[in-house]
């Protein structure tokens, strides 16, 4: 299989995020693709290759230009502004509630502010999501990643690919930063392929956190179905949107379709919800499917709840393939370093049609239905 | 002058706030408040009278019963959930970005989550705005002090009366906390005085910062004129609100009035800024005006960013009593403690006709027109 990597994503050096108030060393760090790409280079079994330039046409097919500008320059601003961190989160967030009563034309002139703090919260949603020198440089490279990735498959003759993105990028909105997402790869690329195929595409995300960002840049589109596995939002971020009920509107009215599950949510559990994300897919039309791909519902995940194992990634992948349409998988989340990289080979590996190999796993257990820990169902 | 007080809202005890990313020693402090009380005390001109409680019905009147029951619950559940902070604020926030594109209906199905972190999102807007063990008492605490002072000028008799409100509340709108403030005590006085004297009445915010949260609450409202006199929000806090062109809607068209004035603004410019504040006030109809009365507009605040001086609040104290209206005086922002007290006696010795005393203050300026910074304009 081959894999879009390129070491540009280091340039978004993270150290430190805001949780809750206090600022605490990153979860998402840049080890964290380098792991990964050293799993795939030693097993021998991967091609990397380097993602190629896509400008920003792109990028503007799905977010706001604002929010690229924004992202372009906020770094130097926060300089020049004496910001003395070593990243940029926002303190102030333009709230829903703080516009209660506004029409919509009153709503159209509201406008960013000029200080990078304020410029910070216009465009974000929380303070886990850092913003250093390097960052608008390596989302460009990440979009790239995906871009790529999708040109290999849409044009490429290749049946599935891998685009190792980072940042991630699952929780961009059209006009909206946030949850260590600054573009969203998976949206621009499913854009993209939709555009160049004139099919529908679907994209399938087993990130443990509800893919918000996708869900509203696709929210009342038919030609894009977006199906998503995830912690339950009453529990985890991003805790305002994820739920069941949300199922898009106007053209886009059910092809939104979310399975929020309980924390502890194990293999078996979470094959059944596969399956079910799975049926619904092969339900839609077109002939290829964009994953986001996390492993934060791992079970050693430090801000995951799920319980997922090695094994169960291999199936999961397998099953996912198994759907026999063409796949551009593209890297989200997963924050247990010292697990991550066998567990992308798993998931790959299973997608490759390879057998699980349980000495590269951390535990022996079968593939697929024995689960790790306690199962819980889907909740709501 | 009859100044309402009690130290129960020394229960609001707070060490931190969080200011992009970074926790920093709290700005609003208990101190502030008995800071004040002890000048006022100190002058001998001021008699010092308790609040009477006044029950959850006004307060319900103006905020979602929601924000109430989050703040009552918050500190005991962060504590359940082993949040190991001596504050509790959130780190995500329900951005209006992340919903855009949804109907009326689907937002209506939303629903606050059910983890410490995010309800506190969901009912915020900033983590500059630490919630403690005592802050639910101290905030209805803050209430019945501006309810009391109203009480004091609609049934007692009193030209006018100063509450020592803290927590303030001018940033916290129907269902929003935010900018150290929990529920709006002046929107929440203004209602209640609209309720009991059937008479509109005039809200007059000389805080730094717009206050977001009074407009917000009284966008559509007719009977509740709204002046705030504030630095620009595209350089400060709250950012998203406070331009010149929000006028209020419906009912409300014409009853919102705001004056955004450059960084640097001193006496003379804020004077005449003022006079326009109380021509357009004397222009609507009620007898009483409910004082949103910041100290954050002080040359020396910590901040703010404006250059008013001792003598520059003594005049503006001089010039709303001039109105002729009786006034409801309610603390809110101001964190140059050093002079705050000296400050707060002088705007209410010119509220109450005694001549400034300049050396009560930190200069020996003429009252009025002689401004200590450069004079910057109106911007917008």
């Amino acid at each position: 299989m081959k894999v879009v990597y390129t070491p540009r994503h280091q340039a978004h050096d993270v150290g430190h995020e805001t949780y809750l108030g206090i600022a605490i060393p990153a979860n998402e760090v840049a080890e964290r693709a380098e792991l990964i790409r050293e799993a795939l280079e030693d097993d021998g079994g991967f091609e990397i290759v380097e993602p190629t330039e896509h400008g920003l046409d792109p990028i503007h097919a799905v977010h706001d230009p604002g929010l690229v500008r924004f992202l372009e320059e906020a770094w130097t601003q926060a300089q020049r502004e004496r910001i003395d961190r070593d990243f940029l989160v926002a303190d102030t967030y333009p709230s829903r509630a703080m516009f209660e009563g506004m029409s919509e034309a009153a709503l159209a002139r509201l406008r960013e502010p000029r200080a990078v703090g304020g410029r910070t919260g216009w465009w974000g949603l929380d303070s886990s999501n850092p913003l250093v020198a390097g960052t608008y440089q390596a989302a460009r490279w990440a979009v790239d990643v995906a871009l790529t990735a999708a040109d290999l498959v849409v044009e490429g003759g290749e049946q599935r690919v891998y685009g190792l993105c980072r940042p991630p990028g699952h929780h961009a909105a059209r006009a909206m930063a946030g949850g260590y997402c600054f573009f969203n790869n998976a949206a621009i690329a499913a854009e993209a392929i939709t555009r160049r195929t004139g099919e529908p595409v679907a994209i399938l995300d087993v990130d443990v956190h509800h893919g918000n960002g996708t869900q509203q840049i696709f929210w009342r589109r038919g030609d894009v179905f977006y199906a998503s596995i995830h912690a339950d939002p009453m529990d985890l971020y991003p805790f305002f949107l994820g739920h069941a009920d949300e199922t898009g509107e106007g053209p886009g009215a059910g092809a939104n379709f979310n399975q929020p599950m309980a924390a502890g949510t194990g293999d078996a559990a979470y094959l059944e919800a596969v399956d079910r994300a799975l049926d619904a897919i092969g339900r839609t039309g077109g002939s290829i499917v964009v994953v986001s791909l996390g492993f934060d519902t791992y079970r050693l995940d430090p801000i995951g709840t799920f319980a997922l194992t090695t094994a169960g990634y291999h199936e999961i992948g397998r099953r996912v393939a198994a759907l026999g349409r063409r796949l551009v998988i593209l890297q989200e989340g997963g924050y247990y370093r010292p697990h991550l990289g066998r567990n992308a080979r798993a998931w790959l590996w299973g997608a490759d049609g390879r057998p699980h190999d349980p000495a590269s796993a951390e535990e022996s257990a079968p593939a697929g239905a024995a689960p790790a820990a306690p199962v819980a169902g889907a909740s709501a």
